[in-house]
């Protein structure tokens, strides 16, 4: 099965304390997309200006990842800029260019239409509520955010939620969006909005997964070495999506998003060792397997009867 | 099987943002008996002075708890004052009494001496190897420790974890101890000082327990209601202690201890719902027994082969 993944493609410039990187492959669709590649084919919807680089465009290509959704329109491709101080928990937003960006009008083709699982990575709502407008009865739809969009564009983003499946954002979105302190609190009242299930991402603290009964929590895999955070939550919600769309078209169960919030955990933990995609570059579903069961293991203090 | 607890016994005051009590029930020791009573029988060495509520006593010795080696000096009660913001994750010291505590001299009483598992619960660590150095051949030693001690008594504090088994610190310490931004790293390196296990509180977000090649991540219990975070730490240590004590006298595995850490956790989480040591008093096994199952079905994701 394909997952449909729509989203921003910027060039990011990406300072740490340590290193500063100019024009690097960004946006949440890039990492998304990348991410849900290791599990299924991906169709890939975004835009981009005359100026992006035609090697990521091979990129993309060799990745398994279907380009028809790829509109290539005169100007300049979307940039980005921000910087993390030591705590790479927390980041500044130095500076934005829409440039192309700014009227993306998301078209899907029409063999695009019919996708059963989607995901729409982090973009204004309105923007992925037209998506799914094009869509032909998916059966699985999820949604990342972002605090602009509870901020500037809460309207929108209630009129999406209330057609996903599975809602995602970080824990500081879900209390700022629910005003809850409490993240089981903040979960439970995000659900009677509409998503079936919702995530909370804790940053390098794992993550949360609630559903109508039931509960997971994914612990953090304990990083040694993070050098850039940058599209760790994209790459997360790719990996989940292509996971998923990996399993065929049985009934998606909740033991199948434990494991696919795990794996979705496992590829953003690859993905921070090295600035832009350059860790996903180089990584095998070998390395993802064996991460996967360090996870299963760390994890683990009983047996399940 | 029994466990020495060794530490501090206040009366605190606490502020947070919603609530102020004054003259609490506090200190490392009266957390860390209370959280080991409901597995084992606890011995009890700590001061406290004159104005001591009888109260206090009564509740130590209903909870099996021996007060051998309590002892009731003259003079006042070591008194704590802290403040805690909305972040309950940080908080401030507002005043130090030292009172009676400032020439304690912890002595074990001749029964206590051959108790096999002991815990050093936060205080100075030349008080904690003083502890030690009346101690016959225990089994495993346990020592908690703070931010203070890293800087004020650095040099006493290597020398006591040369003689430890394991070691808990909470993750700004394991950090501060070694200069080491990754708590992988720094787990690592606290190892090579001595304890054969480190134990590294993450606060909300769970705890990693570090052993020679085994390594274990316990998630955090998400609190609907956190009311007061003062003891969380030291209820933990006390509840992992009085786990181990009630396994009798086998070997002491890794797998032992994952299940004791999450006991431990599971105190903690209970302890955090009220002031002082009040949701301890109310505790009943049951209650322990149903959260501990919630926990091992919220971290699951994958049977185990």
């Amino acid at each position: 099965m394909s997952v449909l993944v729509v989203g921003s493609i910027a060039l990011d410039t990406v300072k740490t304390p340590v290193e500063e990187h100019a024009d690097l492959l960004g946006g949440s669709a890039s990492y998304a997309a990348v991410g849900a590649s290791f599990f299924s084919r991906v169709n890939f919807v975004g835009v981009v200006g005359g100026d992006f680089p035609r090697e990521h465009v091979e990129f993309f290509r060799g990745r398994n990842i279907d380009l028809e959704g790829l509109q290539t329109v005169e100007g300049k491709t979307f940039r980005w800029s921000g910087e993390y101080h030591w705590d790479l928990n927390t980041r500044e937003t130095r500076s934005v260019e829409l440039n192309v960006f700014e009227h993306f009008n998301p078209e899907l083709p029409e063999s695009y239409r019919a996708t059963p699982i989607i995901l729409l990575a982090n973009i204004a709502p309105k923007l992925q509520s037209h998506v799914l407008d094009q869509a032909e009865q998916p059966r699985f739809v999820i949604a990342d955010t972002m605090d602009l969009w509870i901020d500037i564009a809460k309207d929108d983003l209630l009129a999406l939620i209330a057609r996903v499946d599975l809602l995602i954002l970080n824990d500081g979105e879900a209390r700022q969006f629910t005003g809850e302190t409490s993240l089981v609190r903040a979960g439970a009242q995000i659900r009677k909005l509409g998503p079936k299930y919702v995530a909370i991402k804790k940053g390098e603290h794992g993550c949360l997964l609630f559903g109508e009964d039931q509960f997971f929590s994914c612990g953090a895999y304990p990083l040694e070495d993070i050098h850039d955070p940058t599209g760790a939550g994209d790459t997360f919600a790719g990996g989940l999506a292509g996971y998923l769309a990996s399993l065929g078209d049985g009934e998606i169960t909740f033991d199948n998003l434990r494991r696919a919030v795990v794996h979705g955990s496992v590829l953003a933990s690859f993905n921070v060792e090295a600035f832009s995609l350059e860790r996903l570059r180089s990584l095998t579903m070998a390395d993802i397997e064996q991460r996967y069961q360090l996870f299963r293991l760390m994890s683990h203090f009983e047996v399940l009867g």
